[in-house]
């Protein structure tokens, strides 16, 4: 086979206006247009195939987050593609290790999430040119292969690649009774729809009963603005779902260490499934005291935390009890490897993060992996689900029953309709220029 | 008096080729090119005054920090320079509270620092107008007025603002004394310039002769490459310098946990001074850890510490001795001082990082800041120092007899010559067009 090479990335700044209609509303994040910072990479190869990979983010600043995936373009001038797929690892650490752009983390941020799109990317196209959907394709790979995709490079303390090995190896012999399981049944999901603070109660009532109706097995609610709305929402969520239907609840940061834990107590009475992102998603000893104080209640967190030496120390100190990973936060698939790989040696369950714009369609690759590969269970984990924007994508999410279905073309389903990133491209897309006209 | 306003944000990509001399390389930045995203703030105030700050980088991505600057100042639009300064801390929220450009980070990495080199450049101008060096108008400022410069929002768990006022009030009598104290003798500071890790036994011990000679109280050297050479480095720079002399060690985040405390412990014969980024500038548990290990050498850590959570939590666990601020990493003036008073509450010194492009310039003004408003000492505290670049600057570092002398002139020191501007500036000007025709 001729070798190829990378001929371009092409970087997009779409953004969609969400904040008209005030999904997306939390306590901290009021108006956010959601968005993405969006690269498709391009090669010289005769099959045609290209990567897509993008980073999440709410609006102002995709610009920037752009010229940071821009900048890696220089980097690959001189790779084959196939060196770079081969070794995903060693493609990891070309980046991430490289001593001056890492000055701009180090490993964490703008610069760390554009790695992050690069390294998605080239899994995307790695999955199409081998025909299987991310999940699956990663669920093929032998146990030495998955552990060399992680660096340990300050997370040895926690997990070695010998101990990765053999986590992968205690599920090998089952994988594929799980793979049917998933094809069959697919992954459990939650609903967030019912929840943003800028609803009113009686749109809480009515999306509360079809999420019920709909199949799904826990809702969301954010809180965090005024204790007293938050009480009386719960209070209609439990009205309308029952006593024992998980309801979680998500604070988006707002919250000093002291002040969670009052607000915390002050909802203690309607039975929250977990508390989500009650501080500074840096604050691991902030999460500490919280966890410890509101016990037995759970304390959630990860769609803001930089990368894995800020899991690996959540974990080591007892601060989340759900670990939240999110597709395009740290640096791609390889480190959200990582991330379960510690996930399952201190026994949490990873939910991940989803919502946004295409965050659930990467991220499900990621739990399924886990399922098949890592954890070998399904118990006390679900994906974060919201039902918006899916339209966006050439291989969108499909829920039924409240599951996610296992998502079966090649490729890792992030690649958005090139229709879409036209008409949502900032600020020349036709959906801006018409905004920009009113 | 009329009222004016920021008419443009001139930003450029300065980038010294210093990776040519191995200046600046250490165990994990073999050969950086030390570099400036750089800001001017200019207004429609016939006064012509401009405010100058800007994030050092060393290198690639330097143009991705430029752009996060950029786009900064399109929230300026509608408001008066005089606002802006009068209310310094709202104006710092303005910036880090905004909720979309607050998910690039959240409150680290480009984004943040980018809102840094903002908060600057202001404080520059306020300075300007002020006909006053920065330390010491901020000097000049009642404890009320100091106090409502931070922000406490997750960190009101170490500091609160009244016991912010607590302590810039037991400092206010003696304030005068220290002042004329720091214009008579100026600060301490250690020197790095003998301890990169590419120079030769030779230049080393020459260059430790010099820096004793020149009245320097501490060198530092740098570590983690290979302990056999860190042995033999700290043995010559002990001979020349002798057997009290304090000699601090920097290993730039090269080791995971272990292998940090089995590095030190093979170090601890040579008494360093105190040991400086021993592994991940995240990992607070591993530096407590590795700080209960290796005591009583002292940890020392901050330059690539992201925000004021994190100090915090540094603090919290005992996981740092020594308190490195940097001019440039956080949010600029404001989140330094919230570090500043966290560290004189834990009873911590304050001993910048400086070194870099502009670095030196910048952070003196804090340390005297702190000297005179805070800590009210300079027992155990030093600024460091690297002889290199300053002739780039309007308001140069001077330092005599091992101290920095306090800077007088107006502003805060870190304005570039217009010349060095032009000259540096990346890939267009003289010094690179002339590096690429090689």
């Amino acid at each position: 086979m001729k070798l190829s090479k990378i001929i371009g990335f092409e970087v997009g700044d779409i953004r969609f206006p969400t904040s008209k209609t005030l999904v997306g509303s939390d306590a901290m994040n009021a108006d956010p247009d959601y968005s993405a910072a969006y690269l498709e990479i391009k090669t010289d190869s005769p099959d045609g195939l290209s990567g897509h990979g993008f980073v999440f983010t709410i609006g102002r600043g995709n610009d920037v987050q752009v010229a940071a995936i821009r900048a890696l373009e220089t980097m690959f001038s001189g790779e084959t593609v196939e060196d770079l797929l081969n070794d995903m690892g060693k493609t990891w650490k070309l980046m991430v290790h490289d001593s001056q752009f890492r000055w701009l983390g180090p490993e964490k941020g703008v610069m760390h999430m554009a790695i992050g799109a690069v390294i998605n990317a080239l899994w995307d196209l790695k999955a199409k040119r081998e025909g299987l959907p991310l999940w699956l394709m990663l669920a093929n790979m032998s146990p030495e292969q998955l552990a060399d995709l992680v660096d340990y490079r300050y997370i040895s303390d926690m997990i070695s690649r010998e101990g990765a090995v053999e986590i992968f190896e205690r599920q090998l012999s089952s994988r594929n009774e799980r793979i049917e399981n998933l094809t069959a049944s697919g992954y459990p999901a939650y609903t967030t729809s019912p929840g943003w603070l800028g609803y009113d109660d009686e749109k809480l009532t009515r999306l509360c009963h079809e999420a019920k109706a709909e199949g799904f097995g826990q809702i969301k609610l954010k809180v965090g603005a005024d204790l007293e709305d938050d009480k009386r929402r719960l209070r209609i969520a439990r009205e309308v779902l029952g006593p024992d239907y998980p309801i979680a609840v998500d604070a988006n940061q707002r919250w000093g260490v002291q002040e969670a834990i009052d607000w915390i107590n002050a909802l203690k009475p309607h039975n929250p499934a977990w508390v989500e992102e009650p501080t500074s998603p840096d604050d691991i000893l902030g999460h500490a005291s919280i966890a410890k104080a509101v016990a037995p209640i759970k304390i959630a967190t990860g769609e803001n935390c930089g990368g894995r030496v800020m899991f690996k120390q959540f974990m080591q100190a007892d601060a989340m009890q759900v670990v939240q990973i999110d597709a395009t936060r740290v640096a791609g698939v390889n480190e959200n490897i990582a991330i379960m790989l510690m996930a399952q040696k201190a026994g949490l369950p990873v939910c991940p993060h989803a919502g946004g714009v295409g965050l659930c369609e990467a991220v499900q690759h990621l739990s399924m992996f886990d399922f098949v590969a890592i954890s070998g269970t399904m118990q006390n984990r679900v994906i974060e689900f919201v039902d918006h924007l899916h339209e966006h994508f050439v291989d969108p999410v499909v829920i039924a029953q409240g599951h996610y279905r296992a998502p079966l073309k090649a490729g890792s389903s992030q690649e958005m309709l090139v229709t879409s990133r036209e008409k949502y491209r900032f600020p020349t897309g036709a959906e801006w220029r018409d905004q920009n006209r009113i």
